[in-house]
């Protein structure tokens, strides 16, 4: 597949993947009267089904990454160049950014803000790393034993993680940053940015490492 | 398989697809003490669920269109003559109003309403034409990479879409009209309907040139 | 597999089916706080989730009937000796009451109970003549187009006619019966029993003609 | 698979697991604003879906037992030998607190905690002896019948006996021993935890004589 069509399936699944964790929050926002869990609900269930559709119609394509953490753990796994990774990472930060504007566009708002809601200290940090581990976990392993599950893997996961982490697992660098530019429902501020990315690598890190110990080829 | 025989399967599943859109709607509103989350909620997993089930049994007979964009691009794939396309969609259009009056028999409601919810405007517009272009894609690539997912795939895309959209997701020209016959919770102006039918139709013209443009054949 | 062992595996499917609509029911309405369609997502995704669960593990077993139209239906088409129907339906319509107590049981409350809750009317009747028929037209079409799919389909149009039904969707003769047995949120008054199995019966009779005419061998 | 790597994947997978059915619980419980249902809704399906993943993602290396009552039953069939099987409960155990200590670190709440909500009385028991049950029953059956849908039959089912049980489905006792260790929503009295315990043996004895009876080598 030449890398053109793949940078095409991954700014498409990139760009609607953002429509729908921000639109979807917009939505649920807007209907819940308050009542944020319900809001919440919605907004997990919807990136789950979002999730796990373009994943299974582009990973065949790309690899449908749309996420910086996942196309590096797929380099260092040799199944992408450091090029061919360079420019996946590019593509999914510009492209979350367009999904973002998408999102505000469908629902009316001013295409460009800056996020206010405040997602910072230990405790969101240690959920982001949480988070990215049991995310870059799931897909490696996933991909080992159960390829063919891999995007309900993923869908599940996030669904869970929305939920049982503190930060409703962002879990996703170009994601991270995207959502620093929606004063809605799934924003961050964009100051407490490079927190979440760092504890993003870390579990990016220990999820490799549990991975390695975890390879059958050890035994 | 005789068209009769399809034309069938396109009109029990169009009519009971309306049916569960609207009467899940009408039952969500009812319930739901003006939380219209809750009411979303209910509606987008109930159509979620009659989607999966559906296509699933009927589209070994038919295709399992119920949707006249979707038979206007399995036209121009070639699985489909001009004059069975014709066939589809009077049938979609004709069975999904049918699927209404359905719904309005079951709730004890007036079987002949005329829409009055409000849904106009760019935002609205470009809503719908995002939600049809999503649902194009998923259809298209599906049956191209694992044809056998392809209910869940629209299942997951719609119930997804009925949250990132401003428009809840209509993404369906005979679905749209059907709709401008009910005043209840799923329900549109029928002035509404023209342009909601052309964005619908501006996304299925631009889905059609992206899996074009992703085809491997390409390479 | 002898008889024995296939009416228990109806015994204990029909009884866990039926504790799991009705403890759903109760906890939803518990816990709700007069929310009722909260409270109806809940019992709609708990009798979904038990239901595949049931019919995955018990139907390489008995079939998996639960329901004395699936079994009238499953005779029809020679699966099943009319004797053996008949012990169906007894194990059926004893154990779905068992279910119901177990219920009562597990909730701590009085173990008998008469149904109070009213559904009747033309309306309600409807209601039930095409779920049954949605039913019994899921159930057939999977078998006949994707055996493996069955669990899921039942499931999914199970909870999605809970939604777009004014009856909430008994669909199932044996559960009506049953449930006139409670007081609680799932409960139905006793004389209203008859006329919901009268609908049943017709929306079964409907889906037999329906499937008939869909069959491929006709062509 | 050396005994060092499945242990460790037990030890992943149980401290996720109570990750995240208490730290769901947790944000369930702050968001809904004392509506209780919605918070178990959240609460079940964020079980249920970080049960699926885990398991597939976990069950090629270790079995994804997490739960000592899964264990014996293994050892029973001759799984596991007595010695692994020691090992394996061991480590459950351990890890399951792990797993609560982690879900207060990610929700910013003292480690250390002593359940206070109060579980007793036989409906509680009874509740927990049918959960049990049911799980074993899943378990076994599915392994014989359809392995590959272990996954998402142990997740349905759960999600199911969530609501359909007063105890909310325990079904593990290191779960329940764990769960005393926090005051949050998901909790239990630390003096309530073995007659918990002994209903779930209670459960999973039963459930493992119904399986032998309807065993097919019986015929």
């Amino acid at each position: 597949m030449p890398l053109s069509r793949r940078l095409t399936a991954e700014f498409i699944g990139t760009a609607l993947l953002l429509a729908a964790i921000v639109g979807s929050g917009i939505m649920g926002e807007a209907l819940s009267r308050g009542n944020a869990a319900v809001a919440l609900l919605a907004n997990a269930a919807a990136t789950a089904g979002a999730l796990y559709a373009l994943i299974v119609i582009l990973a065949p394509i790309s690899g449908a990454h749309f996420n910086p953490a996942v196309t590096v753990v797929a380099h260092l796994h040799g199944d992408l160049s450091r090029r061919d990774a360079v420019a996946y990472i590019v593509v999914q930060t510009v492209t979350a950014i367009a999904g973002v504007l998408l999102a505000h566009a469908m629902f009316d708002l001013p295409l460009l803000q800056a996020g206010t809601q405040v997602r910072t200290g230990a405790s969101q940090w240690l959920s982001e790393a949480v988070a990215t581990f049991g995310l870059i976990l799931t897909i490696v392993l996933g991909v080992r034993h159960r390829p063919v599950a891999v995007p309900a893997l993923v869908a599940s996961h996030i669904f869970a993680a929305y939920w049982f982490t503190a930060s409703t697992s962002f879990a996703n660098p170009a994601v991270t940053l995207a959502r620093a530019l929606t004063t809605t429902f799934a924003g961050i501020r964009p100051e407490d940015v490079p927190a979440f990315v760092a504890a993003q690598a870390a579990g990016t890190f220990v999820a490799i490492k549990a991975v390695g110990f975890l390879r059958p080829a050890h035994a």
